[in-house]
């Protein structure tokens, strides 16, 4: 998607470590009108699937799922990181080692909000290892819905993420993938998409 | 706003400890149309107000804040609770005392989108105490911003937080302000506001 491989260009920020920062517009301050327009790309990608809820996990990816699902007319979904005092009743449950936060954690989903009537579109901010779209595809599995796709903001093409997606036969798609970045000189590719 | 009202008395639980559960549609899974309902209400609400950011803190904030930023044509910056490791540089910082999850903690933004320039919209699902409201609004001062009101989808009535906000002369609005409810019977009684 040009309008954000543009905005990635413009506003991102490249570090030492493979790291993309893009706090500016996507994961802290965010910008609704890029994701009104993430929201009607991804309607457009995933045109032919029946999807009724969109699953996400906090933090980052909430914001982008409320926009996107205004798109689909579908409720979101978004699965908690640890067990609230305020979550009752069985839940759904599986484990993510998180990349920035160099950590392990549960993911939790009430049981009421997964179910075998629901086709679910996985959206999130961002692709890496792919180890959150695992633990969020693992709670799809065991509610009994249907997997009807995993829409990414940007995906680390370098990391092994997505290809893994692939394999699995899993509509995934991405709408920036950054090929390669050198943060020395500022330099970001994407893979050509279309 | 009757709309909510009506929604919380057809989905919301009532728990003993004067719990109010509305994980069917606000915080866990999100009703994003009447999350846009809220937002022309709230754009109405401060429509005098020349509102050029939206404050919220994770996680359920978020969905509602990005949802009602699109009625406002303005970006959302979300307080995070606790220092990420891809949050670089100086942030500001205040403390949150959780009634939920009975604990304290820090919440930073990036001074980089918080300045003097702009004047903010707080925007939470709750309010209780008003401990993360109080919270937002010391990240807001620290910053030099014009605090320009406190937008709040449910407000708990019997709680000290709101009158606390409406003492110190700040412009709160809440769409549903919950004067009483039982959890043996399951009845509860909304304040009027028109």
């Amino acid at each position: 998607m040009k309008l954000l491989e543009d905005r990635i260009r413009k506003d991102g920020l490249i570090k030492e470590g493979n790291i993309l920062k893009v706090d500016a517009f996507l994961n802290h301050q965010m910008d609704v009108e890029l994701f009104d327009e993430m929201g009607k790309e991804f309607r457009r990608l995933f045109a032919d699937r029946p999807i009724n809820k969109i699953l996400t996990i906090e933090a980052s990816g909430i914001g982008i799922a409320c926009v996107v699902a205004q798109s689909f007319h579908v409720p979101v979904v978004f699965a908690k990181k640890a067990k609230s005092l305020n979550i009752d009743g069985e839940v759904f449950t599986s484990k993510v080692e998180s990349f920035t936060h160099k950590r392990v954690y549960d993911i939790i989903v009430s049981k009421k909000y997964l179910s075998p009537d629901d086709h679910v579109l996985v959206i999130d901010d961002f692709l890496a290892n792919g180890c959150a779209v695992m633990g969020l595809i693992e709670l799809i599995n065991a509610s009994g819905a249907t997997l009807e796709g995993v829409g990414i903001a940007i995906e680390k093409g370098f990391q092994s993420g997505g290809a893994m997606i692939r394999e699995k036969g899993i509509h995934l798609e991405s709408l920036a993938i950054v090929e390669s970045m050198d943060w020395t000189t500022g330099s970001i590719e994407f893979r050509s998409q279309e």
